[in-house]
């Protein structure tokens, strides 16, 4: 999500249209130039409250299961101007009133959280995956708040964003997911899905498809200035093509027995096991003298690993 | 913390040596190299886990109240290698059974995670003071893990470590700090603390004394290659004379009646006031007219203030 | 120099407006959303070259002596879009004709590129001070083509201002110099000057004042969107507020004896001394068997120097 | 090349050894800690020229072709430690007596100086493919020096290689290629050519292959720590297999209809014709009226060529 993006929003199988997610825009206006929930004057808070609060019907009238907050505007340029705790609080005090009045109307809504590190504010509240993950913990309905991560903004910051997919995943909090492309740390590009990082994307693919998530993929991709009418529908199904072609390798690849050696091998499949056998006792673990130094000489075969997955990703197998 | 950095220990207002913090070494020895509490090789998870517990006890003898654990081969290069959600699993396995026990034979111990985004894995989990926020709040004594934020590791993915501190303070989870300098992303430079981003360390002194933290402040820096034996006592020294400078600084900028009246204009205190009035109604809240248009023109005046904290911190004023 | 900075002249000392410095505007027309000079379209490389053609007259009389190019639209989102070879072909033909016109209607004038990373393109050419100034080196009349660096523009590719600058000072190429403020790669922020990284703020200060730099001192900076036009007046003030600070302390700095003493010690202006001694024949020199061994053992005191420098610029010595 | 890489030298086609390529080593011994050339130590500086001076006939014998020159220790952490126009002034004095010492004894040599932005040192000298070009246009023998840029030293900066790449090809200075993965803004990583920024990859590979360069494509990565002696050797085979695979991708797409008409449409081959016709006099281009607005509308399919390139890269074209 983002101000000038052009969405693609994921189109279910049945006819009719289908709107997943809805937002609230607390960025565009001049008002919300220091924010909209944790905006230093408490008149711009309760503006932007009380317009997030009206649009809820609106959200569970269109059917839309989740709404996504944006708090792109929500942050400073200057350590001095803003008390961060202070803020956290407003923050919080706001998305608690947002989902209790959602709940008390029976919106039946869902809630993510779109973290970005920055831009257009000089550094934005809950800048990471992390970040967000962690103010969601202090909610009261934290239950029904997730996070929308979105594939540039965690490059932005140099992250990993399968790593950081990753962990929303675990913690069950991956409600939305915004796919484009990035080149690393430098201004917002959203890039068609795979013209940034291509491995990353292939991982990334990889982890949804055989993660267990089941909500959209959403493409919040811009069309480059350099691109006319045409260019732009190209560059949409570009981003759809990209998705189905990443899948398929991803498929294939999860399929091949030589890929499945590689990661029994690399203990891929071993990372699964507890390190306590079920029911051992501490007590009698801490005593045991067992021997691990063969661990020093082993291999852990990632870069064969690394390998065919590119192997598998630019077709060059299967 | 860090592999190969010259921790400078806080010491006490007592006679005797304190030793506020302890740490076991889980990445020293090549066993470690894919990990200790997530390592793909259950042997190592077993050994890295039993060296912790048992380092427990000497830790409550010494009379140290926190546990830095920091986890900079707990990550990957390779995505393929690595399952992170099966790898968190098996974090919160061994944090839960590290802080049980330590419970369990009344230790009395804080643990500390301290987050780190690359180096020497190219991407280590728990990357930020977000992400290692978010994953403490799964745990199962989540209340005696907190977060130990190094200045250079945030600043390392261009994140602004003061909301990042500011966070960890504002969910009571602000259990050690290591202070110390970086110049961006790039190789973790463990310069001094303010030869880095010397702004970002006045505000993070300002913090850090008038946020309410009441925890240990270590210099965590790495002596410059270029030093001989007197050098590393002069760049020791250099940590703490910076700190205190900063920290007589901050005073005088908090002090200052201009700077009071600058905050007050700019909005950083009507910021502590909550967005609903005490006992004000959501039902009544939702339906009134306020208009919030003059905030559109108004004007915050957030580069006064910075300007103020500028000249503040080189002593051209007060 | 930037698509909508509020630039701040250098006025000079006489009474009347000086304008030292002009620029032709090929970013802001759509025309130009692949480029000016090196637009991969032809009729907009001709209009681009027709444009700034007609501008140097104008230039020559409004008294300004250097026109500034700054080329942020030269660039390519999409690897396989932009012949890179042929662009600065195209490139190059453009400055000799521009160059050779202005010399053929004896307009007396300089021209200065301004480097810059990336944004608003994907990746721009002649990114940093040396790509540029790599460039001209290849150009028909060099002699009269140099940079204009921009604070931030270095500061977003993660490179030392400072070095970059010394680097096109001692290739006699620095015409012009935007001073700004950035904190480390991201979107170009245009901060006031210091308000980003101060240390290297200062060190750029001491480098133009005492390194033989008469060009003008340019404030590139654009007001942060939450001022209004007090803010606007306060932050342009404030620019020129910093500057005249950090050239004092750089002043004190250089003439305080300890400074002079650590700058000795650590070998500064040993620096200034030619390897071989004049007239020492390397053929004498190569068999000969000094020892150097010594050298390993040395400290540099470089950590000194550097808190040195922090204090005089806090004002905490002289 | 790096400090601790595991090179992998390009063989010829010939039964016996070929050494396209020496370098003398001036960073491990601990007597380089503040530079080889540019040490502020003048018995440094005369040490490490004579080494490289005596190490020239070795280069000779062994049928060395090219001599590189990695300054990774020439550099600063400290800015008030280094005049950096003496270092340069230094730097040039060494190079210009090893390049005429060379010619004196008919050693036949090129040298080829490696760009790197920091990592041992804060900052190094010459940090950037268009830096150390620009540095060797003011040389005495500039014909004979040219560079080695490495693809992840100038990812580390966030910088295009196959940008950088592409001017010192245009400059005549591509000497040698160093070929390995990157993460971006990082920790020097030397990963797998092609295990960083995949599509970069591909159209580095795109751009030597086609481009006229016909020196060595030396693949200077690091097995990672992680391996034993067979995942080393999977690594070493692993660059060459992806080297080979691009190349395949890159010689198809090249040739595929639909990617010629492409890349008309997009004008990257009118981006090689003449801005001016040949023989057009200025004077009379000057006053001409040609319109170019239409070119505000055309769209340059920019998207559409990436995403055939992207297609064939991953083996779903051809």
């Amino acid at each position: 999500m983002d101000r000038s993006s052009f969405g693609l929003w994921t189109v279910g199988r049945h006819t009719g249209l289908v709107v997943p997610m809805v937002t609230t825009n607390l960025f565009t206006h001049p008002v919300f130039k220091d924010g909209g929930f944790t905006s230093n004057d408490r008149s711009v808070r309760r503006f932007a409250l009380r317009k997030v609060l009206r649009n809820l019907e609106l959200a569970a009238e269109l059917g839309a299961s989740t709404v996504v907050l944006w708090g792109g505007r929500e942050g400073s340029e200057v350590d001095a101007g803003k008390d961060v705790r202070a803020a956290l609080d407003r923050y919080r005090e706001a998305l608690d009133i947002v989902v209790r009045y959602s709940e008390d109307q029976g919106c039946g809504l869902r809630f993510a959280v779109e973290p970005k590190p920055n831009e257009p504010r000089g550094d934005i509240l809950l800048p990471t995956i992390g970040h967000a993950l962690a103010f969601i913990s202090t909610l009261e309905h934290h239950e029904l708040v997730g996070v929308n991560p979105e594939v540039g903004h965690e490059q932005m910051a140099g992250l990993n964003v399968v790593h950081g997919v990753a962990q929303a995943l675990w913690q069950g909090k991956l409600f939305h997911l915004d796919l484009n492309g990035q080149k690393g740390p430098r201004y917002d590009q959203d890039l068609v899905f795979g013209h940034g990082d291509l491995l990353s994307a292939f991982f990334l693919v990889d982890l949804v498809e055989h993660g267990g998530y089941d909500g959209p993929r959403h493409f919040d991709y811009k069309p480059l200035r350099t691109e006319d009418l045409d260019g732009v529908w190209v560059s949409a199904a570009a981003n759809m093509r990209t998705y189905r072609l990443l899948r398929e390798r991803a498929v294939v690849f999860r399929a091949d027995p030589e890929v499945q050696e590689a990661l029994r091998h690399s203990g891929v499949y071993e990372l699964g096991e507890s390190t306590l056998a079920p029911g051992e006792s501490v007590a009698e673990f801490v005593v045991q003298d067992e021997d691990a130094s063969g661990a020093a000489e082993r291999g852990y075969g990632f870069v064969r690993l690394s390998q065919l997955a590119l192997e598998h990703l630019v077709g060059a197998r299967g």
